[in-house]
Order: structure tokens, then sequence, then C-alpha cells
């Protein structure tokens, strides 16, 4: 299925401003807005509470416990960039540490995204260096086979293209193609704008039952209230 | 085995003090005074650390992906209920957020523990809105299917029958049942407050071993002391 | 497999001073300097974030849903030991909280590492008591079965012996066998020393690829750049 | 939450006429039949292909690790009772095996549902004694707490009264409480006789959409085609 | 990221032919022949041993616990398809039995793949329809949720594209691309025309150290024999 | 912890004769005998029901992903060997098919236990050789890191040295340590010989709570009999 031994020197990025307005909204309102789509598993978990992210996807597939292609992908990460590092097998080594973290963020790396583990996570939280990952371990990794770098991978469960957008927060990582980018933030920034109102009514004790005006169909379709 | 599409508007609720005074002993003391039993499943995690409540029980049950009920329960809540979240299969989904928190919040619900997903939880932790789940999800869900509201359901693993109480901390869901909560709370106030003098001992060094006076029971069972 | 039923009061410790060091070293660079062995299953997780202690192993083996052992393991504790609970089979349940930790630090542990449940998590915490565990849970346990002290044990996936060093942080837990912890001491530091200048140099923006010269053995791999 | 250490002698099964019928329909069609409710959790499978069992349910409540009271429920079996066990606490120990099988079957059990481990399995097929479990393993258990027989319990996610319907088959354990098991079996039996008709249909070619005239509902909730 | 609502009526299938070679030549070998690339993950079972089928994808993606889009898919089957169902977010409900299975199979259907539960296993193994799925469940679906046909989608943690090749036996699932699978057959079969003497040498006594030449690639590692 | 990249030619086994008598008596037998230990966790299962094996280990230590050192281990095996594979981090990859059962075979390996996956198992089933592991997989692995041979390692939570007997089938794996094989086998065929007895008079409807002389320790620790 992947294309092995392979490194695409040229992607075509998602508009920055675009990845920037997406984040700001979450990853809640991102993911409603896209039709409930685009979601990577709710196991991938940041590795500090409040972290929070966008940026444009460059991408990396590895393998189960060899770390060889992440030092490959660093030379093509882009100021604002996130690294989405998927693996072809179930693993949970500690990838990345310390050393790729100073080396990713002096490339302008906005955060990593991987569907494995990653070790150093006090420094990684001291230099607010945001990560979603599945474990975390001291456990290292070798540097033996090839794998590829900006080709579209699977990671937790989502497809995603070089150069899509990702928003990852406390809630989770979702993608958003580039293609569907811009309409995805008129979506999302119209939701969140009715979103102030029904707060406020909801916070002055309205019903969510009157507010959606959900009587009507409950009771159509059967709900009974017993005394 | 559940009565779908049925909301029970009323119900009795256990007494309200005894509610605060078992929170205060905590999940472990009175898990303990009922004979270790009442226990949700250990995977129910609260959203922040510290997160600590207890409360009278209004139950809901829920389809995967589908968050409709939560929408009903809703008005039936009263200050200082706590909303046990029930779902007919297993799922992650992100069935509750800044919205329904608000809602519940204006109700006077003390908080949420509920067998599935949830999503805003920057912002329900700086609402210091507590919830017991097992798992953080952006997915959204539905409103299409009835559950119920006020039944007796299964949450985590326990039996939860509405107006029971409800305590929860960071070691987990404990649930009494009204008709026992005041015997409970006798059991567990009396077995605290030995725990101070037991600590102060442990703490001056004495062993367990001699302050329980377990020695001897444990030459019986055999155990071989090797030099 | 295991002996059952004894405890041996004398084992030889591995030197304090080298515990020491291999802990400020921290779990991945240990576990490198090894051979990137003794790490424990990476579910093995600290109770809060940050901790971070080394010490000597005083083990422990115990029944699911029993903590008898727990009692008689106390009296075998120096300062500066820590204790490796293992369990004979799968068990999340509570066995440790606020009064064994008062009793084991009183004798001195630097702290806890259970292949098993733990509660009272919130005064541990204000404790500063260190535990790595599988599960947080109330659930409480019995004291009827024997199990022994000081024997070798599997926790957690790896084998430790009593008197061994275990070096515990946010990344995991990693056990060196105290026969070559002076070595692996020598190794790791030598390690770590040569970071500082890989560190700089990556913090100015040169990659990985050139500073450990990767970019031959990639070629010669048959990596392929595509523009 | 459980009453401890008791044992009721006397309980009311459900007609065990009713039960044989329900056997019969299968696990799936009882399940659709009272609402997509009464199913235990999908972790508990068969320990053959092809176990296939209906009756009434006695219960009994058994600690981690210890299987005392399983020699308690054996003398409340009466011919066609299903023994239907939990746990307090998640284990996967062996419980149960030949010679409680061979005692149990001697008391007509028609057999055994236990949210736990079995071990004997060779042996338990041979003699074609069904169980539904979570795991199979040849660790044994101990005989010293007490727990309860024939109170309700929550097995694998559901709740079981004693005298409840266990229907168990392939696909799983479903429970048909003894109040509803009529009204359950008739919705059951005409369900399954509208089966044949469409059966033949679906085989002649016929489309599900169109027996079921969904094209309608499906073009109102906007599906669209693209050649 | 999925376009939802949507069904290609139209896509390319991959040779039939050279689906049916693959299939004779297994998941390993098709695997290894494409560079370790294109399996399920491995919680992929299939329902009864033995199983073994290949054909070319037509897919859906569904919603948890809502089967409705595979009455649509039904009607996109042509002979030699395998219909891939992929889940938006994780589920174990039964979507499919033997009424599904009885129209697939009258479109041609020859097997399928879906990345959640299936009920009514006794009846499909009779009717040796192949089923690779990740749980067995009795538990229901409702139909009130588009979802979409023939999309590229992610099915347990690999991308299959509409048309693609499915090759399924006792080991797994894999995906072959549809451009790259005349020459992943030519690969695949000179991969396995070599086993045959491979086998025979090994069945003589004859060490893989020897026949692939192991030993100086060893020595030069590093490995020390110690007698 | 471990030596890395040693092959040990010289292993004492424990007397065949023994391995073959424990092999008859069982795992679950053999487990009680040596005092309820010894146990590989319940996750490793055999290929095909009805495996059943015992003999005498030979150990090697693999790296995820990466299957060399079995071809290392090949050589070292003798007819009754059965060999224990474990790996330095949690992998399900398949590191085992046929060619390698072949290979095995022809060397008189009895059997595999691999803590992880192993793939062809048809035609494993076909050849009838034995294996117990945690996944069945059609992911290859390659020949890269040097891991050692006849090293004692932890194969799915239990230590395991050379030349112990492993005995297994359908209830899992158990190690017995050559040290004290004779005993236990001692042990075992006591028990063994203790149960055809108590199979009768199970089988002819005394109760356990009789021939155990269960009633009055009940009374005692407090059971209530409720008509």
């Amino acid at each position: 299925m992947y294309e092995m031994g392979v490194v695409y020197r040229n992607i075509t990025r998602a508009d920055g401003d675009v990845a920037r307005k997406l984040g700001a909204l979450g990853t809640a309102t991102v993911h409603e807005a896209q039709g409930r789509t685009g979601l990577l598993k709710p196991y991938m978990r940041p590795i500090y509470a409040g972290a929070q992210v966008s940026g444009t996807a460059v991408t990396v597939l590895l393998h189960p416990g060899d770390n060889w292609m992440l030092h490959v992908v660093a030379e093509h990460i882009r100021p604002g960039d996130i690294v989405i590092a998927a693996v072809t097998a179930d693993c949970t080594d500690g990838y990345f540490g310390e050393l790729l973290a100073t080396s990713f963020k002096a490339r302008g790396a906005a955060g990593l995204v991987i569907d494995a583990g990653v070790r150093d996570v006090r420094v990684l939280t001291e230099m607010k260096f945001p990560v979603w990952c599945k474990a975390i371990s001291a456990k290292g990794t070798v540097k033996a086979s090839l794998g590829s770098v900006n080709i579209p991978v699977v990671c937790a469960g989502a497809l995603v293209t070089p150069g899509d957008i990702v928003v990852a927060d406390d809630d989770g990582v979702v993608v958003v193609p580039a293609a569907s980018a811009q309409k995805t933030l008129e979506t999302a920034a119209a939701r969140e704008a009715s979103e102030g109102e029904k707060r406020a009514k909801l916070a002055a004790g309205v019903l969510g039952l009157d507010m959606y005006n959900m009587r009507e169909p409950l009771q159509k379709a059967g709900l009974k209230y017993i005394d």
C-alpha cells in the first residue's frame, strides 16, 4: 500500500492562516464542521494538559522500533509544520525525545503527532514542545530500515496527506484536507458564532429541550413521562 | 433488560447531608465500609486531578454515538445531583462538552459520571465541572434514538438506582444505595476515626505487623524467615 | 516458579551512590546504556507528573486482591530502598494507600513500583511519595495468602533481583542489575556527556542527518528523493 | 452495593418452557425483541464453537482469585439452571474446571456464564458442558472469602436477577427478566416468523433497499448518487 | 476527511484474475511482496478457521451502531467483490448477520471485511460466507445516519480504495492497490516459487543460517558464542 | 538486564522423561502442584484447539519486528526441545511461519512459545506443529538486530531459564524449573491420583461442600442462609 524508501521534497501546504484560525476554534468544533470526520483515534493524548496547536502536515512512515526516518523528515520541516508520524505496525517504543525535539523546534516545527511512544516527556513539557502520542516509554529505537517522507499515511486510523491541516488540543487531533480547509473554516466559524448565544441561554437555565425544539420530536419518537 | 423510552419524573433521593458526609470520607473509605462493593470499574477517571464530589444519582441510559437523552435528563436535575450516564454498548465518543456542562451546572448538577467519552475538557476544567469518564474524544454524537431517564442502570460495571448516593474522587467512583447510606456512613466514619491513631503510630515507625498483630497468623500460615 | 511463603532477611544491596547517580541520568539514558534492556512495560505510570527516584530494590510477591505481604515487606525496608511489588496474576485492585505509604516512608522507602493498583493518590501526591503502578482504584484487598519477600520477581515484564538498582521517572521504570551497575553508570554518563554538544548543534539548526553522518548509509539503503 | 455472605435458598424461576423456546430463537433475535438490551459484553465467548443453551439463572458473586462460593452455589442448582458468576473486580483466573463441571452437571446445570476465566477446556468440551467466559487460564484460585448466592449481580455489564432467563450461543449471552419473558418470547417469535420470507426474497436477489422501502428515507436524508 | 452521504456508482475494479492468483498465494506472501505494507491490524480475525478469499473492494463507511449503509452498498456489489466496511468510531456492535449475508451472497459477494462486529456466526459459517471482523456480538444496530459507498476508507488501519484487491485468510487481510496489483503478483509469485526449494532444504536439516548465508553478517554484527 | 549478542551453546536440560510425565498431567495440575506459580499470562493461546506438548526450554530473545535470532536458535534445538521466544518490547508481528516451522521440526523441536505473532497458521496446523502465541499476523519481520540465545528470559510475564521444563495445552503454558521438576512431578501425580475418586463422588451427586468439609468453615466465616 505504501511507497517505501521515498522522500517527496515538494509538497503543497494548506494556507497557514486558515490553519491558525482552525486551531483557535478547537478540535471539537472543527470535527463537527467537517461532518464528524477526520478525528484520529482517542488513544492519541497530549503529553501535557493544555497543549494546543495547529499547522500543516509533513508526514513520515516508520517501522516498529526504528526511528531513522525522523532524522530524514527533520530536513523537510518548515516553520508552522506539524510532523505526523505513522508506524507500519503497533509499537509503543519511545521514538522521539529531547534531541529530536530540539532539532524539530530549530526547524520551526509546531508539534508532533506520533502513533507510537515518546520519551523525555518532562523535558519536552519544559520546552513547551507539544506532542500527541499513544504511549510514553523510555524504550529507544534503532536506525536500520527505510520508510518514507511526505507520502499519504494512515495515522491512528485517519488518512493524512502531506500539506493537510492538523488541529490538536486536549480533546484530540483532527485532520482537515487542504482542499476543503477554507470551507471547513467557514462552517466551523459559523458554528462557533452561534455558540455564545446558546451558552448564555443555557447558563440562564433555559433547557436544551426548549432551545433546540426537541420536545416534539421526542414525543413523536414515543418518549413517555411517568410520574 | 432496560425499559426504553421512559422518563421517571419522581424519584426518591437519599439524604443530601449523608451524601456530603460520605463525600468528605472519600471513595476508598466508603468502599471499604460497605464490604468492598459498589465501586465502578477503575477505567473511570476524573478529567482533572483533585476532582472530588458527592451527591444523589439521576440516571440516564444512552445509545452508542447518540447523546439525545442528555438533553432530556437535564430537566430532571436538582441541585446536588450527579448525573450517571450508561450506554447500551461500548463507545468512546464525546457525548458531553461545554454547552451541556453549562446547562447541567445551571440546573445545579454537582458532576457527571459517564461510561463513554467527553470533550471540551480544558473548558470543563476551567469551569470546575467534575466529570469521570472512560475516554476523552472530540467525536460528536447524533440525536436519533430514545433511551431512558431515572431507571436503574449498569454504569461501568456497577448497578446505580436513581436516588442512590454517588461519591467520586481521584481514586474512582463508588455508589451507595439510598437504603443503606446511613449505616454505611456510620461504618465509614468509625473506620476514618481509627485511622488517625494508626497513621501516627506508623509514622513513628511502628510496623503494621505489630500494630495489627499479624506475626502470629503469618507464622501459623507457614511464613518462613531465612537469614 | 516462585518460592512461596519465604522472607529473605539478608540481601546484598547495590551501591546507593551509584543508584543516586543513575537516577540523575534518567531512565531513557540508563536504558540505552545497558543495551536497551531492563525497562518495565510502559503501562507502568507515575501517579503524579515529575515523580523521579532511584534506589535499591526490595521485592515482594503478592496474590491477586491480597496485600498481606506489603506489611511483611515493610519490616525489611532500609533507607533508600524502592519496593518492587509483583502479583501472581493480573489485578487492578488498590493494594496500597495512605497508611502503608506512611509506614514505608517512616522506614525510609524512596518509592514503590507495583504491577497492580493503588489508592489515596491525592494524599500520596501531597506526601510526595512516588509510586509507579498500572491502575488507580479505591478497591481494597484482603490479607489471606502468603507470598514472598526478597525473592527474584517478574514485575511488569522485567526480572528484578533484590538489591538491584531501580531508576524511575516520567518515562517509566528501569532495572539495573547490581553486578553491572557501575559499568552501566559509566556508559550512561559518557552518553550523557556527549548530549550537551549535540543539543547545541541541533538547536543551531544542524541536522541529525549531518551530525550523525546518515546521508551515505541512507543512500546505500536506497532512499530516493523526488522533487 | 452487594449484600455479602448470604445465600438465598428460595428463588422464583421463570418458566422453563419459555426459556427453551427463547433458546431456540437465539440471542440475536431475543436481544432485538427486548429493545436491544440485556446483552452481556461481547468479550464473553463460548469455550467451543456451536455451544448453545438457555435456562434459568442462579447467581453467585465471587472475589478475585477465590472460587469458594462456586461450591456453595452448586447446592442450589436445579435441572435447567445456568449459573451466572460475577466477580467483584476484574480477574482472569481459572475459577472452574473438570471437577466443578462434573458436580454442576450432576446437579442438572445447563451451563455456566462467568465473568472471569475457566480451565480444563478440552475436558469441558468433551463433556459438552457449555461455558461462556472472558478468559481461559490454568491459574487456580483459593477458597478464603465469602461472596453471595442468588442476589442480583452485574455480570459482564448486565444486571442478572436470580430466576431470569439466560440465552447463550455463538453470538453471546442475553438476559431476559422473568417478568417480561413471555412478552419477549412473543415479540421474538413474531420477528423470527417474518424472517423466513425475507430470507427467501433476499436470496432471490431482491434488495433490502426495496424490501424495506428505504429508498425514499435515504433520499430524504440527502443521499446522493454519483455516476 | 470523509465525503459523507454519497454513493459512487462507477468504480474501476482491478483485474479479477490477478485477484484470484494473489488469493492463491496468501496474505503473508502478498504482504511481503509489496514491501511489508497493506496489512489490516491483526485484531481482524476470520469467523471460522480456514476462511480464505480474494476479490475486488467495494467500500462502505458506517456510523457507530448504525448499519443503514450496508443495505445501500448491497446494490453495488458485483460477483467477486469483497465488501470493506469502515466505521467512523470504534464499535463492536453486530452490524451484519444472516439476512444481509443472504443478500450479499445473492449479489455475488465473495466476503466481508468489517472493522466492527457481526452476528449469526453459526449460520454464516454454515453458509460458508467468509467474514473478517473485530468482534462477534448479538447487539443489533439502527438505520438512522448516512455514510458513504465507494469512497476511499481507512479500515482497521489500512487505506482501501474502491476497486483495490483484497486478499484474506487465516493470517489476516491485505489490501493491494489496483495500480500495482500486477507487479505485486509477479513479485509474490517469484517469492513463492523460491519457497519450495527452501522448504525441502530446511526439511532435510539444512539450517537457515547456512541457506541464507547469515553466519558472516551475524559475526560482523558481533554475535558471540559461549561454550 | 539482558546480556545481548550472546549464544550459550551448552545448557543443562531437565530430564525428558519428567517432561513427558508432566505433560501428561496438564498445565492446570502442574501449575497447582508448584504452588500456583509459573504460568505465562493467559493471553498466550494455542493456534489450534487440542494442541498439547511438553519439553525442555531453549530460549531466544528477539527485538520488535526482527526475527533474525530465530534462525540462530534453530541450530541449538535438540529433539524434545520447545523454543521459548521473548521480545524486548510488545509486538504482534508474524515472526514465524511455514519455513521456520519446517526447520524447527527437522531439528526435533516439539513446539514454539512466542510472546508475539506468528503466520501461516493453516499450514502450521496441518503440520501439527504446536505454537502458543499472543497474535496471528501476516506481518513479516526484518533481520537486523542481535538478541541472544539460551539466556534466562521473561516470556509473557514468566521467567524461563534454558533447560527448564515447559508444559503447554489448551489452558495455557506453565514453566517448571529444572531443579524442582522431579518434586513438582510427584506432587502433581499425587494430586491427579486423588482426582479420579473425587470425580466419581461429584458425578454421583455428592457436593463439594460435603466432600471437602466446607460447611463448618463457611459457617465460621459467617455465611448466612435465607429462606
